[in-house]
């Protein structure tokens, strides 16, 4: 299904055949395909609105400011740039420019979890006490992937920490990190496949997270938020509904499998952030500032997790 | 486990290793083993203040009766008797010589069913449009037995139709059963294991049951009950609460096996309310007039099922 | 979200405002707007492979003879006609012309539903000895509406009958409708809000159906099958997954509140169904034979609620 | 309800009214009365096989080594006496008189954690890659007890501990624990009422536990273990089955409220573990090697949140 509130002006693809089924497949006849190095083209074309970028990593920032420089609003997927100086670079363009920059964060705009915030902040629970989430992927990941991924804290770990200073309106003071790798193949690479961390935030609240390279049951995302008045949930989906009862037990089928299935709302709503922004109907949610201190307790629990410390972190 | 509340003077079984195991199991130093011929004893005692019958279903009549008029309060399994004239009977000696007669609808007593009606009467759906019971056994009961269960009207409906009667506070004008044999041994003693009834109340209220001699995943009883402003619902319970994810999809345990496991709590409960009501701490809540109706409307269904007709019931 | 592969060449519609706003809500620039009067234009323009009729009903006949006459598929919404005749008539002209005429049995492509199905059919529960479903309306249609409804069990019912028949692959042979009205704006119109009904299937399977125009707590649709291997059963969906826990308990968000969020999944495999067929990818799954069978069954059940009677159906 | 095993000889007791109460609530004819200063007659008596040990903390030390010297098999609530050394020094008397001393770690008693660990040992995971436990209390205990329940490491950690340990037949070498005091009173004794910790083990296992002292929902109790195969988890059971659907949504009753009633199963399981010991038929499942070690977690817990540091332990 297409949104019915876009027009896809330009498609910038290296693989021509990739980029005629898509157009194909899509029915995009007003789509003009173009090359990489064919990109200025989008960017002079005053009708031009936005940019989405979801490139390799290495060709973001370079993306970003050209977007950003020819007056487009952009729209990225996590991680802005490869370290912090070039995150930080973007959005100063941003700044300067006047234009939105948005960083993919696509479990905020999740209904359930977007709900369960709300609740929060409507004071369901009381006081925050206690965040956890479990983010356990799959299918595993290929090798090749997880080479090129930036390591489990930066990959992964950074859309837990978006979601719980979102969810609390708290950045963390003091993390711990504690991983293993169980795959030999993971630990070859010097990751990690499994990991818990810890945060302890300004209030008092506590958070907890586990995360998992892979889950054999499908892809299992959930959120729970503890306080004095009670406790809100958010766990998994299916992508039917039916419990089968017999002399063996009642079961049901598997949880939905993946990322596309699992935030195929979320994604639909991010698109449509993203699109309010550009109308001036909202302010864009995810601030650089945010950016930047996600990927700074990334980095702090990377370190945790090498040294078997618990890191206070300066912002 | 046992109760702290009752003293059992007598075990009255002409098995008489039936009743050592017993007695050594259950830790009963105090009570006198009795052979049937010898009851008159437990009749004649002063110190008795309940009998409780769990014979065959042709020695109820005589008992209860023996019972009633030694002055004893007396619990019955059901039916009362093997007639609804011998069950008139019983009742009119209840109410001559002033003693409670107790008739086993187990049912009303198990906590999640009595916690529905609660809700029910407290208005939390409003006026009662639609009430739904669900009664599958297991496991199956022996060939031997059903030929001697009076069939499956009076064996197991009975027990869905006192339930919705004691939900909705009223009872049923019209009637309608339809009935299959699927198993053959069933078939062959002219019984049914499969049958949904329909039945229509005063206040336009409809029921729906249906029940089943077998249900492979447990013993599976539910109750169900809508109107304008919602529905409350009950099901099923698992020995053990426990989930497990894998590949295939997520199970549980089966739901309980039987009518022990399932209305253990209840069980406790019937019990302690004849102890009640001997005690004179509260009103039986089994009225003669609703075992009779109860009877009636059972014997209207099995006459439904077996001419295809809607019965018209007059009390 | 709209299809990837479908191009709506035309909308015909008398009410222009409220075309012009589908056509800017959607994005259909290349759709064309047309009064019904010039209807006539979609059926000779050759590039037109389908028709899609979501007219009131009295309009069906005439826009399917007028469609398929002229070369097109055409999908109708239930039902083809006002009566039996009329329906068989379009189904003629279908067959005479070779062209598919597809009646909206929407629920038989809600992806829970169908997976019961293929379920049912691996013969997870075995011989099928009990089918049940649950059809509960909300929000509650006017009053408007519910006078040229055509009564609860033509407007309601055909489609729990539709699912139930396409399940068992049976017709049943006899049935028993149950029926009040509670509302009493529709007991003026001499309709019924409430209904339970039975039917009884050549294998000995019983099914049974309760129906309301209206349920406070949301669109609840269920179907379950029983059989002596266990059973499989189908609920409700919420928009969201999230758990409260207070001090009054747990509670989740109410489930899907209408037919549009309920069947949305189904609406758009239906369609897809629809354009498999045009592209002659698959066979129709719904047949004529089916859809005056379903049709005749309704009728027998509404005269079981006029008699209080048991009807037996020949078909 | 009592067991039928026990024959409770003695009750020793200072409280002479709440002594005569539980005598006649509980109907033991049988059993005598003593004053604490009169419990050599316990010991005395070679009848007694057994003696259970629920007094204060600061007697326990006492009576164990006077029951074990007695030659009774000693069951005593956790802790085993104030300090390791006293503990250890318990073990020594129970191992020079070869009888058994059994620490009330009730939570291996339960049900469904019980099922859940063998679904482990059978290999329905794999590795066990993460361990997670939920332990928060309710009511809120009384401030009165906080100051004498030895600090929250030691009052509940001990029991996820310990719970971890047996699921993974392994001790921690490394601990890590967060926590913060929200209720002021909790603070104003230098205790904490919310807990977040991780323990590493030899495989690289990591386990994850929140405790807090107050649930407002119930009592709050959860085991979930991951791994490669999938994930078993165990939740939280109701006192009755029962779901209500109104226009604000689905809800349930409450969980159960506090220990007695949720571990009423697994009491009863511990009661006849302790049986099964005396009478030489399964040997016991807590050793004194275990109790120590679980101690010693509790302490390296208690001052990795004092000192914000991960802590090695070497026992």
């Amino acid at each position: 299904m297409k949104s019915s509130r876009i027009c896809l002006k330009y498609l910038v693809e290296s693989d021509t055949d990739k980029l005629l089924r898509a157009k194909a497949e899509w029915r995009l006849p007003e789509s003009v395909l173009l090359f990489p190095d064919e990109a200025d083209r989008v960017f002079q074309d005053p009708s031009v609105h936005g940019v989405i970028i979801a490139t390799p990593t290495f060709m973001h920032k370079d993306l970003i400011i050209r977007g950003l420089s020819a007056g487009k609003a952009v729209f990225c997927e996590k991680p802005i740039a490869e370290d912090i100086k070039g995150t930080r670079q973007c959005y100063e363009v941003a700044e300067k420019v006047g234009k939105p920059l948005m960083c993919g964060f696509n479990r905020r705009f999740d209904p359930s979890f977007s709900h369960l915030r709300d609740q929060v902040l409507l004071g369901v629970v009381g006081q925050v006490q206690l965040v956890k989430t479990v983010a356990r992927d799959s299918p595993l990941p290929s090798i090749e992937y997880l080479k090129i991924s930036g390591g489990i804290f930066h990959d992964c770990a950074v859309h837990d920490v978006d979601l719980i200073c979102w969810v609390t309106g708290e950045y963390p003071t003091h993390v711990f990190a504690s991983a293993t790798a169980f795959i030999p193949e993971v630990a070859a690479i010097n990751d990690h496949d499994t990991v818990a961390f810890t945060m302890k935030f300004p209030s008092g609240t506590i958070s907890m997270t586990d995360l998992s390279r892979y889950a054999a049951y499908g892809y299992d995302q959930r959120l729970e938020v503890f306080g004095p008045k009670g406790m809100v949930a958010s766990g998994n989906e299916r992508p039917y509904q039916m419990t089968t009862s017999t002399v063996q037990g009642e079961s049901q089928p598997p949880i939905l499998h993946s990322f596309p299935s699992r935030y195929y709302d979320g994604y639909i709503n991010e698109l449509n952030h993203f699109c309010d922004v550009i109308q001036g109907l909202v302010d864009l949610q995810l601030s650089g500032e945010n950016t930047l201190k996600v990927s700074t307790i990334a980095t702090a629990l990377e370190e945790s997790a090498a040294t078997g410390q618990m890191i206070e972190i300066k912002y």
